[in-house]
């Protein structure tokens, strides 16, 4: 009712709408439409009322709120379902509960705070209240478990693409971190559950850092990460930005169920900033360098060193700074 | 305690050890081992008790009691924590839920009879009580998410290891059905959370048809079921049995862990029934047939067919009912 309300007060643009037009229309008492609006103002709404002219929506609050993230999505499966929190520990592990639950393929949770916000190996991501897009997808592909990681280059993509949009040139970093200037914007975790040949689901956590400000930043890591506001000098519309993501990757997921991942691997050979690079591999049990060439398909990382080709699954890949030449 | 009064009982053999021996031994009144020995007795242990000799074992119940397997284990890793059930679900589910809760790898869960037993696929796995050993174990490998097939294939080759070692020639049907004269005998099903990266947890969950007789099956699979019970024409002794899996189990574990899984996929290919053979391969998008030539270094099955090799990862494999050439 109130995702309605909302569209009759926008329909109006500037201008009012009458307590007693958005009661007809939707078929409710004036009464009823007087308490929705009450509640949407109490949600951050800037609803002006006036005596004869009805209600005007001046502004929606800087919220992630499922009624305004739809508003803009023309998507049919990612975000179909969007769970919003004001606080929450991590996005990853209610999105898992809910997966378990039973939670329907491409379902979104996002929160404006994360307490306990989960980067990759155990690392943590720091997620302030409203500052950035800290969100987990479920997502129920019909792949095998061996294309999953897959999924989180995918991901990567989705965001570059994005972000672009707002003319912000950032690269990704193999496989999944998103750089501008060799300083951290995004970050992606993503886990799964799958028996040997089906997968029961993959949620894929993303933080990215939308309207931090440098003081915002604890001094761990000041100095390696940066957002786009500070890049833009000015904040960036969360809600929109946030839509245009789930529609690259609603787009790419789409395609990629059908005909496999060389487009989303050759998108993401064009935006990344590893390839070519010398760089320091840290892996399980070894530490090597050498200079990266390529992705091959299931996604992995090669590598070329003196002993010859490496094929990079996992790990830390660190660009080394060397000029090119 | 009850451990270790059944383990003071089994050192008199057949003969008898008194009441106050037990107390002085384990430092507890002779009122207290009174009480033990009653609950034992309630948990199906015949104790026969003589005013003045003390107590005697006759015989430990036919259940998979954890201090009856360990009382058979050498094990330091896999089955250092067994949890068992008269009746659950599913051993897999419960299994999950202990590992999301922290339990340690190498945790078994074992269950006399399971309500809902899940097999491949989402089919289910026919669990009888007291009539097979429907067990799962959680491990915690350091190895890739790519890698966890192949604890499938272990899994399989420590089971037929086991039945072995009591005269029964049973083969492994890829990827890890075991099948006595084309029969059903073991299923197993393997489930994971990993990040991309990093294995969270691995649940193998077994169910292995020990004791039930032909009467014992419902009427679907009585014509492609069978038991080890059926082959051997007796009984067979579960706790005994369970015991050389668990040992066989952590062997090739430890192995693979240190060395690699090659010795496994070759141990494997010594028991398979589908390498050499003409198969049906239905896939998630298809169904073709050819010849099953081997496996490959990630436990793929590699299929010779007219317009080359193919490479099976999941799916049905079934041998067409030729005769070898």
């Amino acid at each position: 009712m109130q995702s309605k309300i909302l569209e009759l007060l926008r329909s109006a643009g500037d201008g009012y709408i009458s307590g007693e037009e958005i009661a007809t229309q939707l078929g409710v008492s004036r009464t009823a439409v007087w308490k929705h609006i009450q509640e949407l103002k109490a949600a951050g709404y800037d609803i002006v009322s006036h005596s004869r002219s009805g209600y005007s929506l001046r502004e929606a609050p800087d919220l992630l709120l499922p009624q305004e993230i739809r508003n803009l999505l023309r998507t049919r499966l990612i975000g179909r379902e969007i769970v919003h929190f004001e606080d929450i520990a991590s996005t990853n592990n209610e999105a898992k509960r809910l997966a378990i639950q039973g939670a329907a393929d491409g379902t979104i949770v996002v929160s404006e705070a994360q307490g306990a916000g989960k980067g990759r190996l155990s690392r943590g991501w720091f997620s302030p209240k409203g500052k950035g897009i800290w969100f987990s997808v479920i997502l129920r592909p019909c792949f095998l478990p061996q294309d999953a990681p897959k999924c989180t280059l995918m991901a990567a993509v989705a965001i570059v693409r994005a972000v672009r949009k707002f003319d912000i040139q950032v690269g990704i970093k193999w496989p999944n971190d998103i750089l501008y200037e060799g300083r951290k914007l995004v970050g992606i975790l993503t886990e799964m559950s799958a028996e040997m040949e089906r997968i029961n689901y993959v949620v894929i956590g993303t933080g990215i850092n939308v309207n931090l400000l440098p003081e915002d930043f604890p001094p761990e890591v000041k100095d390696i990460a940066t957002s786009l506001a500070m890049i833009k000098g000015e904040k960036l519309p969360r809600v929109k930005l946030f839509a245009e993501i789930i529609t690259a990757m609603e787009d790419l997921y789409l395609a990629a169920q059908k005909e496999g991942f060389a487009p989303v691997l050759d998108e993401w050979r064009r935006y990344t900033v590893t390839l070519g690079q010398d760089v320091n591999v840290i892996g399980i049990n070894e530490t090597f360098t050498g200079r990266a060439v390529d992705i091959d398909a299931d996604g992995a990382l090669l590598v070329e060193t003196a002993e010859g080709c490496r094929r990079v699954l996992a790990g830390d890949v660190s660009i080394r700074p060397h000029k090119k030449e």
